[in-house]
């Protein structure tokens, strides 16, 4: 399971976290509220329910599960207020099924470093213990085995949650910023046009995932 | 003038419309409303006023004025509420000015192919005569001579038009999807952190320019 984010991207949505000095984060691990984390990678849960629209097919809603790993720079301050936090998602899976579209698994385009940061708002800078937010574009990839299909987004999904008291945001509720629709492509005809889109996108951290056994 | 959008882009945030058969169009052109138009290369001008926000130094709206050269598909259909149409910011030259940060120019991104698409939103299609919407990824770069510096943007800012009843939606306003904040880099420092942000874009297309003097 120790697989690194992409040593040489073709794309690129932000700074890369270095990984070689990160210690893999598991359940048990103390986090403090309103307090900079030091750097490491975090195992966690998620969950999704994302709905996708296929012209000439329908809309699809469909819950998705699994986890993800993400590398935690270190903070720029040792204060929470000032702190500023980088993050690569250099591993994703999730599994879910739609009754009409078959068994879906969408894990990151290796294509693609997905990236992201975690700090205060503008609006929220004056306040002396501010909620922090996190965005991170991501490049994903959806197979749809039964339809023999490989779709990915070739603009990042900008995935936020709002309301941080704590890094990594476990348990929190985020969102996928997508305007009307965002174009998924068949990985088979890259060059051609969308063949589907993403219009929606609902997630939730979920928490530390036990670490695997030795 | 006859600039060509990028040929080998690094990045291409959609499908490439070809640009060999299209004639550049300028003022006088006669456009139907709830018509697909056929295809071609719109010569429009283009205002915009982009708030920014640099860390350390403060917030600053500044607005802007120029040009667009947008080539456009030929329509997916004669039928105005199924037709698609494609589209690829081929050109863009916005000029600014701003008394913290001294003039600024905004041009296209020369490593992406900005990309976008005009279709009835998914909401609509049920409608007989439906007003369309445009989206457009853009990857753009901004000179700041007077502080040194080239930003530029690595997720691509999606500017969205609503309410298109033409096409070009000429004399629209529109505006920049940003939530809460999007990175800015530094040419000379690509790996690097950011070092702004645009925190709000709202523009307005509009109409076709003279035809340059031969």
């Amino acid at each position: 399971m120790s697989v690194t984010a992409t040593p040489d991207p073709k794309i690129a949505y932000g700074p890369r976290v270095e990984l070689q000095d990160l210690e893999d984060l598991y359940e048990g691990q103390q986090v403090q509220s309103f307090q900079p984390t030091p750097a490491g990678i975090d195992n966690l849960g998620i969950t999704s329910v994302d709905t996708f629209k296929v012209p000439g097919m329908g809309e699809f809603t469909v819950e998705f599960n699994g986890y993800v790993r993400v590398a935690r720079s270190e903070p720029t301050t040792g204060d929470w207020a000032s702190a500023e936090v980088y993050t690569n998602l250099i591993e994703m899976r999730m599994e879910g099924d739609s009754p009409e579209l078959g068994p879906i698994t969408v894990t990151l385009d290796p294509e693609c470093l997905s990236a992201g940061q975690i700090r205060t708002p503008f609006t929220d800078e004056h306040l002396p213990r501010p909620k922090k937010a996190c965005r991170m574009a991501v490049g994903a990839q959806f197979e749809l085995p039964r339809l023999g299909l490989t779709l990915y987004n070739k603009e990042p999904v900008v995935l936020t949650i709002d309301n941080v008291s704590a890094i990594p945001p476990a348990g929190n509720p985020g969102e996928g910023q997508i305007y009307r629709m965002l174009p998924l492509y068949n990985r088979a005809d890259p060059e051609g046009r969308p063949v589907a889109y993403l219009t929606s996108l609902r997630f939730a951290m979920g928490t530390y995932l036990p670490a695997p056994a030795r």
